[in-house]
Parts: structure tokens; sequence; C-alpha cells
């Protein structure tokens, strides 16, 4: 096993895109290059693996997409990939190609796509962890989860502007559907009074109080993560019945969160991935995600790359002190 | 022209809040501390001068402020103005503070009180166009509209980003109550694909069936006005329609459109007009609006500063070639 | 009116590069593809002329590139284009190809090109106004200017929070070799302190002694443009002499001006001229730049399209009452 | 000693402002205001400390200046303080009013400073790490590095526009006067051609070639970092040297990369280690810095946080790979 040199790795992006999967593929392709490999691009995730849409890539080509949001390559859901006929014929392509080598930039679901890829495939498959909610396990952050904080904080920056000018509340809901971690640090990041996530035991109640109650000469803003059960709609509401004449707008930021350039940290992160994923390939590892943990490179198996619900104890604690 | 000196004015800003705002405090300060002017500020529009809530300005404090959205005087609207009491405490606050000229910023509503509020007090009044609808006769572009615009496409590129990346079709609703100029300008430009605005006689069926069937390799994105009849949602429903497995988002940019540093051009146009405000007091001009037309400073008088719900020829005819 | 059809319109991009240029490109292409024109690039400006070096354009292409700063087709100084023999390459280079209408978006000095070149070739030339610089007779603004004020505001604003964070004198260079419109616009729209242009016949001794007294408990910030006679050096050092202990710092904002996704105005400038241009074609204009004047297209013979040095009366009393 | 309870802390802000240290600010005030701390700011770092400038400051105040560059606190160089008479006045000022723990946010010179005074003081100093650099021990990032990094990647990117339309070889100077951390970070994520720093042994001759030999269809971007032995200028004097008719320019970015609003995640940074200085003085901590050390919070010793001026291993392999 040790001795096999590889010599044509291919690359994806499958589920949600995420700011830094162009600077993760320049990255790849860069350390390929130097490395003699060639490298080919899959293009629309597990569907054009099933299709065998492929294009070479050059490092040269990629350099210049480094600081574009989206990916280069495209993403798509596959049904057909949930077969065993169309994983049979992604198989095939890659055979076809010459293919000895698979990176997948994706969140859990892609990687755990290749966990049963790897029941008729046996070459090395290694995942980059890219996803804009932060959720998973065997990463300190993923890809395009500081892009979208960033892009979530200047657009409430904005909306701090004109909720002032009129002294009014608030709801703003930020994208995280499992996980509260953009609408933690996007609340922390702006100021912002309250913040209403799933993972938390908050008194809700009380919360909304503050809001309703409110009367200061002032804004006051709540930060909603979209996969809060209470939602900006229903918190809108209970905050009217508790003051009927209170002046509130909500503003969900949607899909905005998922696009831009990317931030200069998810550049970095995307990069040094893309680097580490092919040197797990040049020193035979399989079926593992890369990850900075700790801020340190990391490898961890795909069995163990789960979605973490929970918010740490330091992130819960501070929600404690600055939603009160 | 009547040699009265003028000595104390007072400014408020007043209905939605726009950036640039701010940097129009700024040219009146400056303009009025050169002349030797005492300048007061009324906090929260109409609200503040029914309830007397003055701060003096200085121009060195504004100077901070030229570059920040919202505004330092806070806005609100008032119930209380509407009725001749309000008006006539209004009118004693003004004379127990010897101001003996008035500038307001904000759109035509607030024209029109000033116009009811000429029946009791006979001091100048000075208009300046504060709104991000850029829907006034009398000014080429009000204040705010070029910010909102920017924010606008600065939003709309991330979302190309990630709708180029999955090949989706994307709504995105932007402001403009009653007229389509945000939409136009920020649909153009970001090469959006199609435009539903109020004014237009547009052929719907036609756009809709352009998004329905559209299976290029590539996003479809349509930019509507949040005052277009059909709107975001029975947009989004009747391409489904048509086409029941369309990949389809929505996206309501909300008020971050209305926050935000303003633009350059708003920041000179607040300048401009701010200085021009109280030029205009000076050479004894009053009840009428300042603003910029065909590119140079001009007055409308408050009659007939009516909002214009028509988009020009020129634009009418380029929304006819870029939505197509 | 004369019944000649165009079939075949060719463009290119020359000078300094401007954000917009990308959008004018896709004005042109829209506008070509509508009324059944074919339309090819002429890559770096002249030099490609004489290369004979063109690409078709399409469209659908362009409508990806509005957003982005720079110029798709490049652009260069040509010497070889300064020759008879180079112009006559280029002749043989446009009748080859069939094309039977220019379009040249850049500075006086392309203009001055193409009349020059009129004189062995009588295809209709068409300009459209691309410089950051905003100094050119026949247009309110051109095509870069409001970007790279932007560029420059945003830049200044940043300045600001360090400036003030340390009471310090800052002397920010913006570009603008021959004109200060750029300074002019990015010092009132940032509240800076004072303004050294070529244009004005300010007291520079009385200047530089605010700056050097200043002893406020605040930030000072003079904004350069780069066509001064005195530049941001010799106002440092004029500054020192007068108070040796003064905590200053230059910056120079350089090329960062250039460059950058277009601003919204430029955006829709780009658009409406790159659309005009193609209709002047159609109307067999030739030898005209399109502009915007007072706010409403225009056309100036290509001999009229001077450059203007002089800002107008109105920014000149602004730089009065706000540099001092 | 671990029964005092500490009733009033004072903070302050000293050496060079970074983007951030409002965020610290924040963090401070509303830990300690949940904690039933009274807090009072000293402004201008060591000088304010000397002349007792000291004003109260409350969370609620601080909550509009989380998201703001610079320091609200404002901060100086004192030779004052450097002197045992400096320090007496100083420790008077803290006993007057009644102060009994010192936070200072800077840098390696700031707490060598605390180090010297608490030879005559002895209520507990804590330091937090804030400085553009990233080059102190004992934190994976310093407060405002994440900001400068964005600050440089966009200007870099804006540049990359105009270079690419010109195929130019541009030369962008960026901050870190003895280490080259944002050299690096910036010229990755930007996709830069040739990185210059300090701490690398690269061949400079072999880099300097491939930017005089560069002829591709392309742009040439190099980063250098202000600290570099070559710097920009003699770096373009080289390469004129080997290639005298390179279209070359140089930008440096200065200070801009100061200021700025803060990045998301400098915000959160400048959250958690206010907090986190606010609980060590509750745990009787002293003469600490607080950091986050792999994604840990963590205190290191003020003795042991020396300037760091190396970078690590990974990212010296890094610039192998990309600077090639």
């Amino acid at each position: 096993m040790k001795n096999i040199k590889r010599q044509h790795i291919a690359v994806f992006t499958s589920g949600g895109d995420s700011p830094g999967m162009n600077a993760a593929l320049y990255g790849i392709a860069k350390k390929a290059e130097q490395s003699g490999i060639r490298l080919s691009g899959i293009r629309k995730g597990y569907e054009g693996l099933v299709d065998g849409d492929l294009v070479l890539l050059d490092a040269h080509k990629l350099q210049k997409m480094v600081h574009r949001g989206g990916t280069f390559l495209k993403t798509a859901r596959s049904k057909r990939f949930l077969t065993l006929e169309g994983r049979q014929r992604a198989l095939r392509n890659l055979q076809k190609n010459d293919i000895d080598a698979l990176i997948a930039i994706g969140g859990d679901g892609t990687f755990k796509g290749l966990l049963v890829f790897s029941e008729i495939c046996d070459i090395p498959f290694i995942g980059i962890p890219g996803t804009i909610d932060n959720d998973l396990a065997g990463t300190d952050f993923t890809l395009g989860f500081d892009s979208a904080v960033n892009t979530a904080i200047e657009n409430i920056d904005k909306i701090r502007d004109t909720a002032e000018s009129h002294n009014r509340v608030f709801i703003v809901e930020v994208m995280g559907r499992d996980s509260g971690y953009i609408a933690i640090h996007s609340a922390l990041g702006t100021g912002a009074d309250a913040i209403l996530i799933p993972e938390s035991g908050q008194d809700f109640v009380q919360l909304l109080k503050r809001a309703a109650n409110y009367n200061r000469e002032d804004a006051f803003i709540v930060i909603v993560s979209e996969g809060d059960e209470l939602g900006a709609e229903i918190a809108a509401s209970k905050i009217k019945e508790l003051k009927p004449d209170v002046d509130l707008r909500i503003t969900k930021l949607g899909h905005v969160q998922r696009g831009g350039n990317p931030s200069a940290a998810d550049r970095m992160l995307g990069i040094r991935l893309g680097v580490a994923s092919v040197k797990s390939i040049l020193s035979e590892k399989k079926n593992v995600m890369v990850g900075v943990l700790n801020n340190e490179l990391s490898l961890t198996p795909f069995e163990q790359v789960v979605k973490q619900h929970q918010v740490n104890n330091e992130l819960y604690e501070l929600v404690n002190i600055f939603s009160k």
C-alpha cells in the first residue's frame, strides 16, 4: 500500500456552497502541481461523478479564483448517487480516467456518501469540511463560516444604523439550521441585545419581555438562528402580544450569507486544507477529513465527523452574559 | 433680499432615515458656522418639534458623523403634529428658542407637513430630499438612493456566487414601495436576468416563462421591487406552477438597504444640499426644496415636490433591453 | 440616415483601466445582440488593433463581468499606433474582419488617436469616457470616477480610525494627476480638515499653519491630490518646519483606487453609455463621445473632448468652506 | 489574597491601535457590570495613567462601539511613564481613585511597562494582546491581525484588477515590521505570485528573476513585508536592473491596515479576551496576558510574552509552495 505513487487526483465540491471552496481548490492544485500529480475537477458534486463530468484543473487558472465566492466546480444534490447503480457508474468514471485518489469538499453528508462509496471503490478518499454552519466535529472552523459571519455582521451593522435612527426593535434571522454558531458570533460581534438559538436553555419569556418592555432611547436588536424553534415571526408576534404598540421589524439575511468573496481567514483555511489534503493522499491516508483542530492540522476518520449541535461552554457562558 | 438677518436655524430629519442625512447635517452646520448663525437640531422629527427636544449642533462634532449611516438626530412619525394643537406647540417651541428658519430633511410627506405648518408659522422652511426611493420630482437623485443601490448590488453580487454554484433561480426583492428605481439600478448593475417593477407594462407571463424554462448551465436572477403587484412569493409560485421541479430561492434584502455608511455620492450630495439649504435661507427663499436637477443646484416649491411613480424613458428602454 | 446597415462592431478599452469598463462592454454587447450586430473585442487597446488581436464577444458571457473591476479586454499603451505604418496595419485588421464601426473606451488621448486614425479609416468611431479622473469635457462624470472616490473614502474612513486614536496629523494622497476631483469629493466625504488641490488658489501657508498648530484633542486629516505642486512629502516637511514635534503620517492610496468592483453608479453609467454608443452607430453618428451631460445622454465631437483642469464654481466654493 | 473583592477596575489601550480594541472594552465592561464592579477607562495609554485622565465606562455605551475601529480610549506613547517619577504619579492616580486592578490592551512593550510598574504597584495587572502584527508568544492570534489582513486582501484584490488589465508587475508593501504574518496571509489569500518576508531564507535572486522574466499574458504580484530587508523600492530597482522595460508599480498600503471596522473574528476575540481578563482578576491572577492558545483561553506570564519573529513550520512550507 505504501508504495503506490498517486498520479491523478480528482476533486469535487458537494452540498451547499461556501466561501473559500475556490481557495481550497487552489491549494490542492498548487500542491498537486508541485508533486507532479494531475488534477481533475468533477463538476456539480456527486452528480458530475455519476455523469463523468470532468475538467482538467491547473494551478494558474485557479490562482485567479482564490478571492472569489461560490465554487468554480459548481455543486448539486444527487439522487442517483444514492443508488448502487449510480455509484457503480461513478466508479467506472473514476476507473476510465485512471483517477487514483478523490478529494471532496463538503459537509457530513458528503463524507457519509464517501463511506458508502468506499464499499465498492478502494482508492483513498479525503474530505475537506466546507459548510458555513461550523457544526462539524474534527475542526475548529469549517470553510465558509468566517465569511458568513462577516457578511452577517456587516449587514447587521447596517441594520443598527436604521434601528437606532428610529429607536426600533429589530429581529434579524441569520443562517444555521442546526446550530447557533453564526447567530452567537454575529450577535456578540454587533453588540446585539439578545440571542435566540436552538441550543440554549434560555428563558425565552424573560428575553421577550426585555424586548417588549424596551423603552430606552435606543434600538433593541435580537439575533435569531434560523433553526431556532421560535423563529423570527413567532418571536415577533409574542413580543407584540406583550406590547402591542412596539415598533418592530424583521429582516432575514438569507442566502447573502452563502456568497461573497471569502474572508481572509477562509482563504487561508482553504489553502491550508487544500495543501493538507494532497499531502494526506501522498502519505497514504484514506477516509479521513483534514481539519484544523486546536489551531493545528488534524485528521478525523469520516465515521467521527458528525454534526455538533451544542456550542461549547465558553460560548454558552458568553450568551448568558451578553443576552441579558 | 429683505434684510432680515437669520440668527438661529433649526434642522430635523423626518420620515424613513436614509444614508447621507448626517452628511447633510454637517454641510448645514459648516455653512451656518461660517455665516455666524446658531444651529439647533430637533430630535425625532416632528415629534421633537412638538416636544421642544432641541440640541445645539456644532460643525466639529458633525464632522465625525459624515461617514455614518442613519441620522444623528433620529427620526420618527408624529401623530400629534397632524393636529392643530400639536402644530401650535411646535410653533411655541420655535418661538421660545428664537428660531427664525427651519430645515427639514425628508420626503414628500415631510414637505407637505411644512406646508400645513406654514399656515401658522411664517419663518422660512427649506427642504432637503432624503429618501432611498429616489421618487421625488425636483431632484435627479434623493439622498440615500445611491447608498441603497450600492448595498443592494453588493448583496446581489453575493447571491450570484451561490446562485451560480447551484445553477439556481433566485428572486431577490429590493426596496421601493412605489417606484422601481432601486430595482432597475440594482438589476442592471448586477447583470440580473429579469426585472419586475410596478411601473412597467411588462409581459409577466413571458418573463415568468423565461425563468421557468431556464435550463442553461447557469443561474437565473430576478429582481423584484417590493412595490410590484406580483411580489416575490407570487412570482415564485407562478414559476413553480410552470415548472414544478425548479430549484428556486427567495431573498428579501429588507432594511439593510436603509443603513450602512453612505456612499461617496450621497456624502457629496448631502454636503451640497446642506450648504445650499443654508444659502437659500440667507437669500430669503422659503417653502422650497433644494435639489440637484440636471446636475445643477435647483429650488422646487414644496407644492411641486410630488412623488414620481414613472421611471423615465431611457430607463424604461433599458428595462426592455436587459429584461429579455 | 445613410441606410448603411452596420453588421460588425468592434470595441476596445484604452489608456488606464477604470471600474465600469466591463459594464460598458455588457451594455454594448446586449444592445448589439438585440440589434442583430456581431460584436468583437480588441484586446489590449490600440496594441491589439495593430496586432489584430480580436475575440468574439457575447452578451451572456459579459453579463457575468458587469460587477468586476478592470477590463476584460485588457488595455495597453501603444507606440506602434503612433506611426502611420501601425495605423495602416490597424486599418487592414479592421477590413480583414469586415468591421464597420468601432467603439473605444478611454480618455482624451484615446479619442485623439481616433481622430488621427479617421484620416485613413472612415468607418464610424464612437468614444466612451473611461477614466477615474473625471476631467473630461462633455460628460458630468467619467466612467470609474465614482468607484475611485468610493474606494478612497472607504480607505480614508479607516485612516480616520487610527488618526483619531492617536490624535495624529495624516496627509493622504489620492489620485488625480491634473485635476482635484477625487481629492475634493473624498475630502468632503470624509470630513477631512484640509484639501490641497492643483486648481485652487488656496492660501497654503495658512493651511499648513492650521495643520501645524493643531492641538485639539483630535485628528487632523489633509487630502492631497497627487497632481498638487506641493505633494504629500513637501507638505509634510513644511508642517514639520512649523512644528517639529508634530505627530504626522503620510499614506498614498495609489493604485487601489483604480481597481475593485465598480460602484452602482459606474455600473449604471457603463451600461447606459454602452447602449448609447451602439445606438449612436445605428443612427450614423461618428467621431463623437457619448456622455451624460446635465443628467441626459449627450454626444460631443472628439475635437471638443478636452481635459477640464478647473473644477466648477460650486466645488470651488465648497473647498473654501470646508478647508478652513 | 483569595478574599479580596475587587471593586474598581481600570483599563487602558496602549501602543499602536488595532481593530477590535473597542470590542475588548465592551467585553470587559459587560462582565464587570455583571460582576458588580465599577469600570474606569484611562485615556491615551500610559500618558493618561500619569495624568489621571479617567472616565467612567458603562457597558451600554460601549455596546455601540463594538463594531468601530480604533480605540475609544485613544492611545499614545509616554516618555514620562518611563521615569520613576512618572510611575509614582501613575500609582497615586490609581490609589486616589481606589482602583484595585488594571487591564492593559497592547503589545509586548505595554506588558514590559506593567512589569516595571509592578515593582511599586501590587494590584493585579492583566494584559490583552492588541497589535495587528500577530507576533506575540502566548496567543494564536493578536487582536487586530485578522482585520488588518482582511483590509490588505481587499485592497490587493483591487490592485489585481488593474494589474491584470495591464499585465503589470506590482509590488505591494504590507505592514509587519518584525514579522511576515500579514504578508504571508495576504499573499496566499490573494493568489500572489511571490512573497518577500524577513523571516524566510528565500532565494531572492531567483524570486526577482521570476518577476523580471515574467512575460505571461498576466499580472505578477509580489507582496513585501515592510520589515523585509529588501523593501519595495530595492526589490523594484533590482527587477528593473534585470529587465529594464518591465511595467512595474509599487503600492504601500500603509495605515489603512490599522483602521476600519474590526472583522468578525476580531470582534469575537476582543469580547472573549475582555471577558476573560475580568474573570482572571476575579480569580486573583496577576501579571499575565490572556490569550487564545490552540483555540482555548490561556494565561501567559508577562515575562514570557516576547515577540515571535519566526513564522511556524506550516506557514514556512506554504511560502515555499506558493512563492515559486
